[in-house]
């Protein structure tokens, strides 16, 4: 399976042309679109978001990761295995955290350049290509280059920041829930959250915070709207308040 | 075939999620997007889009339709077949209408629970799991248990308010367009529509009413925005004055 | 491989009806969703953008092309093959510029109709069939009719205008970029903009032209958003001064 996270969007025709060209390399595998609206630009954001979803998926699955807006500059193209499971993006921060979390964590640098290159979009030129060959169980070891390290790497730990908004308002943190006890109270933007198991355990209106489905910490309103509420954009600072 | 129906909206990482749980579990399937904007939290307007919706597609489909702000509470999952189709999903109404519309239905309730379960996305650690077994032909039967009837019934017959209105700004209604002469006038809004079959058979920026591609009596204007014209919503009635 | 480009947008449940439907007469087929966002009713800015993605694409890849406002009216649907794809879509000059470009172009109409033939949708009801038909080797002689041109055609040459505009702002133009020398300077909305190989060649908030990922001329600011800057919308006019 070959899952794809980028800052395409949905509505543009970027994504249509990263799968076609998988689908000329690999045409039997499944690509699922996980998102595709990770914060513009902001491999940060992005970083903290891969590492928290990748665990949810079997062993063996191929990422395809561009938050890229060095993309057509030198920074430079790499694979990165950990956990079990394979990612492909620029080395631009992007799979760090990912792989600093994996102990068994390994990176190439793609020496590969197609005939056609645009400068533009490396997902669909670069990308692509060895995702697909990485998924069909044909490692392409002659386009890479075994490399000790990322050249961008982000601090592993949890973010105590919005690191995305749902279309629900819901406000996700990178701030990982299994260290943060049920009696914590969460600060953000002058609001004020209380834990709750999930939605339905609150009034309509009230506001929580929760473990999520991918185990970060999230703001919420049930039925509401909490990023609209208080102003939350991505970047955000939150406080957690452990109970005495 | 799998078809999803839910409000997890089209930006968002929930549908990709859904998704790769699907292909663990059922490889092969093809697994179709419907429709991922529902208007948010509202099992009516849902209940009444996928009875008109289920006809279109073949009989053996299996749906996973998703409503569901009770989601970790106490409210039931159940599997419902209606019309020779399959449906998976939360016992809040969702399902109650295509089920009320067909005499050959039954309901199950899901009493299978994963080893790991969210509170917040049953859609992808129950229903797409249940959804692939009973797609690739394997009925879950010791995950199920029978079930006299849903426990949340809406009204079958029609529904004289708008249940969608798409991105041309195009009213759908739950009125079933059969039952309606095509001499009738239908008002909305203090906006007044006659029938005509089609965008062309009308002038540019004309509104008329028309059975719909799912028989539903839909307002529209042609090249124009009726729902920003009239400030339409999900949820306004509408009033048929059919012929003497 | 099936490929869709429609202005159906990704949030309405357009798409996956069509889908569904391909499934049904082509189960095996990859289908990938190349743009469901042309500009509404457009299909002057439709039939560059077609003609612009269609190269990249494998031989043998059939498009699904759909920007129709006279659906159900007079005008006809055609089977297009030009370069050794295919192209399914309504004879309203959508089709006309990737036929004009390929000195091998064929053109059939579509006499064929469905027992149940909806007056909105020819996409789900006519085209998924027609185009599952061909994608799976089974050419669908006896539902087509040759045809000796197209009923409308539109001027095959570059349009210097900007046909689409991404999520991030960038201003694609009809204009193909092969034929601009790299020292000319482009005028757009009282922008002045010359040209640079990719974002990263330029300063954080700097304007350039630069020609994209299908070959085209195309506006952007180093992330940043030149169209909400200067205001730029499909169908505004750019002015390209070569160099002496």
């Amino acid at each position: 399976m070959i899952v794809l996270f980028t800052d395409f969007g949905t509505s543009d025709p970027y994504v249509g042309q990263m799968k076609a060209r998988i689908h000329e390399y690999a045409p039997s595998q499944q690509v699922v679109d996980l998102l595709h609206e990770t914060p513009d630009y902001n491999a940060h954001a992005g970083a903290h978001l891969i590492a928290a979803f990748a665990p949810n998926f079997p062993p063996g699955t191929v990422f395809i990761c561009v938050v890229d807006p060095g993309v057509g500059t030198g920074r430079e193209s790499v694979v990165v295995t950990a956990g079990g499971r394979w990612f492909v993006g620029p080395d631009n921060g992007l799979l760090s955290i990912v792989a600093a979390r994996n102990a068994d964590s390994k990176v190439w640098r793609i020496k590969w350049q197609p005939e056609v290159l645009s400068t533009s979009f490396h997902g669909r030129d670069i990308f692509a290509v060895i995702a697909a060959e990485i998924a069909k169980g044909d490692f392409p070891a002659n386009k890479l280059e075994a490399k000790a390290k990322l050249h961008v790497e982000f601090d592993a730990g949890d973010l105590a920041r919005v690191i995305y908004i749902d279309h629900f308002g819901n406000a996700w943190t990178g701030q990982r829930a299994s260290s943060i006890p049920a009696g914590s109270r969460v600060v953000a933007k002058g609001g004020e959250f209380s834990n709750a198991e999930t939605f339905g355990s609150v009034g309509k209106g009230e506001g929580f915070w929760f473990a999520n489905s991918v185990g970060l910490l999230e703001l919420a309103i049930n039925r509401g709207n909490v990023a609209d509420k208080l102003g939350l954009k991505v970047g955000d600072t939150i406080q957690v308040y452990k109970p005495n």
